[in-house]
């Protein structure tokens, strides 16, 4: 076991540590530490158990924790409602009680299923995220957003509902697809281009390495990530302006997703072709130049990522899909845009033929 | 209209108002003031949006309010997921936004649900309780305590959500038929119990005029419920401790309503029966005297409520029903008892056999 970095995110009475490292799942780590009841649950789906429940388990066992497992089918498509009543119906068969803790054990699917599930189970138990791909590792394990999809929007039913700690093993990153890699590496990049240059010019020193797996460098980009995503919910936990940013690409990356049947294009490459509508938009509005564009390009690409939306997608459709988005405000969409790399915004007041422009005819 | 009170319930960065008085439904009422978005959804059901939907739609209109309405069927077995999936679905399907205002405007069944979807739509949008029973004027809309039920236990899925603002208007209790109008006082009763001889007291000396429904005494029977309810909460939010003294004959209640069926018992009735369970048990604990049983009893039979669990419930059946309830911490039930007329405790720390000589054979 190696504890690369413990990072704190500082959000008052729910406070909670980010341990970031190898072999962190195993019984000497620090998982016991944060198992406050006598009983657990484990969510997992059915790519991440076979590869990790047990050493989970064996922790859980060796600090003499009662405990139980809900296997989910794997995949954005199953983030649903019906999940969340499959964990509650497990923890009421097997009597788990208030101090019980439900552990999430995979990418930000489960994290985003298991926390809205430890959310309301007896309105709210202790819970646990073991984040198992880069994605939920940079992204969803910070932050306190759980939810579930709706068939018509995605994360429309949820909660803000923070974790009692989160353990970030990049040792399990070495079993990713490398599209998934991949995917992660988007929202890692999203961080350089809304909030640090410096960090932006450190992934173009690098992103080879980093998709080569290295894990030192990964735990660094990990950390980064983490802390910038930690600064921006501390000063706004609940979204009421700045944590918008943090969307950079999302707003075009979700109505991708939903044109295209959610779990077709993964969120990351989404959210990447969103980046670059988002940097075309803002191009357009004469915020920032095409040198941006073409960094942001090159390292999206360096990391196997798209820098466009599918074909198939008109205007038409990605305008129907951002209405119902989240972000919508009394109807008006409202962009995340870039005045300068390493420096975004939420705008309403832009120019409505330029985002008719951005998108395709 | 006539405000005859206004108490602050006061939980720092959620703290809201509650007005008690008559007439505040329709359009010179508080209404206006605290609907913060352009949109809102009326949530009632069969029973009272008859009554009161238009009046409150009126005064949605006169603030120019876009506004649509879900009717629920009547009744706590209606009180599950499935009833937030419906308003959910209509919040979606009519776009409301973040912004958007979640009206309840029934008891305490329609408050726990279309608040529990107000905390989960979007993660959460803004939410007014207009209560119209006595019970969820004295108890449901003070705390925050939302959720719905589960086939297995109460109120197992649910979230704490505070409402904007509480607007109980006494002149709704004139169509609440006698029998809820006893399962009301029951909780009213409760609050003397646990935490205010002189409230009891005075509950004694009027409450012949209470169940005839004198208007201003009403009002303030609600006005005391609810400051002790708030100041028992503001104390203890999330029920860490103090807070479950709330709860006294809710944990004997709660089985009787599950054996029973939901819906079978009243609320207020069950925890009538629970409360002097709570009583006997007290007694033989030695922690109080005879009297209070006797005025405890007389006081709910002057209300035409029960003082005795129904006939058919077995110990055996109670113990069980009980066993899964939410206050059960690790195995072992805890009970809220009485260590004096006005002052109620947690104990885990009591006699078995004197639970088991408290409930039926």
């Amino acid at each position: 076991m190696k504890i690369n970095h413990e990072l704190k995110v500082d959000l008052g009475e729910r406070a909670y540590p980010i341990y970031i490292g190898r072999g962190l799942l195993d019984e000497s780590g620090p998982l016991g530490r944060h198992i406050a009841g006598s009983s657990a649950l484990v969510v997992s789906n059915t790519t991440v158990a076979p590869l990790y429940l047990e050493a989970v388990q064996q922790a859980l066992d060796e600090n003499g924790t009662r405990q139980d497992a809900v296997i989910l089918e794997d995949g954005e498509q199953h983030k649903t409602l019906a999940a969340v009543e499959t964990i509650v119906d497990r923890l009421i068969e097997a009597r788990h009680d208030r101090q019980s803790t439900v552990i999430a054990l995979g990418g930000g699917v489960i994290g985003d299923i298991a926390g809205f599930a430890a959310s309301v189970y007896q309105r709210g138990v202790n819970f646990v995220q073991l984040p198992t791909t880069l994605l939920s590792q940079v992204d969803s394990s910070v932050g306190g957003k759980t939810g579930v999809n709706h068939p018509l929007g995605k994360n429309m039913i949820g909660a803000f509902y923070q974790p009692r700690c989160v353990i970030a093993d990049v040792g399990s990153l070495d079993t990713l697809p490398a599209r998934e890699l991949s995917a992660g590496l988007a929202e890692v990049i999203k961080y350089g281009l809304i909030y640090d240059a410096d960090f932006f010019a450190w992934l173009e020193q690098n992103i080879d390495a980093l998709v080569a797996r290295d894990a030192d460098l990964l735990a660094e980009a990990v950390l980064v990530s983490c802390r910038i995503k930690a600064r921006v919910v501390e000063l706004d936990e609940r979204e009421a302006g700045l944590r918008a940013i943090l969307n950079l690409g999302h707003t075009f990356g979700h109505a991708i997703e939903a044109v295209m049947g959610y779990g077709n294009w993964l969120h990351g490459e989404a959210v990447a072709a969103g980046m670059m509508l988002a940097i075309d938009m803002s191009i357009r509005e004469g915020l920032i130049d095409e040198a941006v564009r073409k960094r942001a390009a090159a390292l999206l690409e360096r990391a196997s990522l798209p820098v466009a939306p599918p074909g198939e997608i008109s205007g038409a459709q990605f305008l129907d899909a951002m209405a119902i988005d989240k972000k919508t405000l009394d109807g008006n969409i409202k962009l995340v845009l870039l005045r300068a790399l390493g420096e975004a915004f939420v705008s309403g007041d832009y120019d409505r033929d330029k985002l008719l422009q951005t998108l395709p005819a």
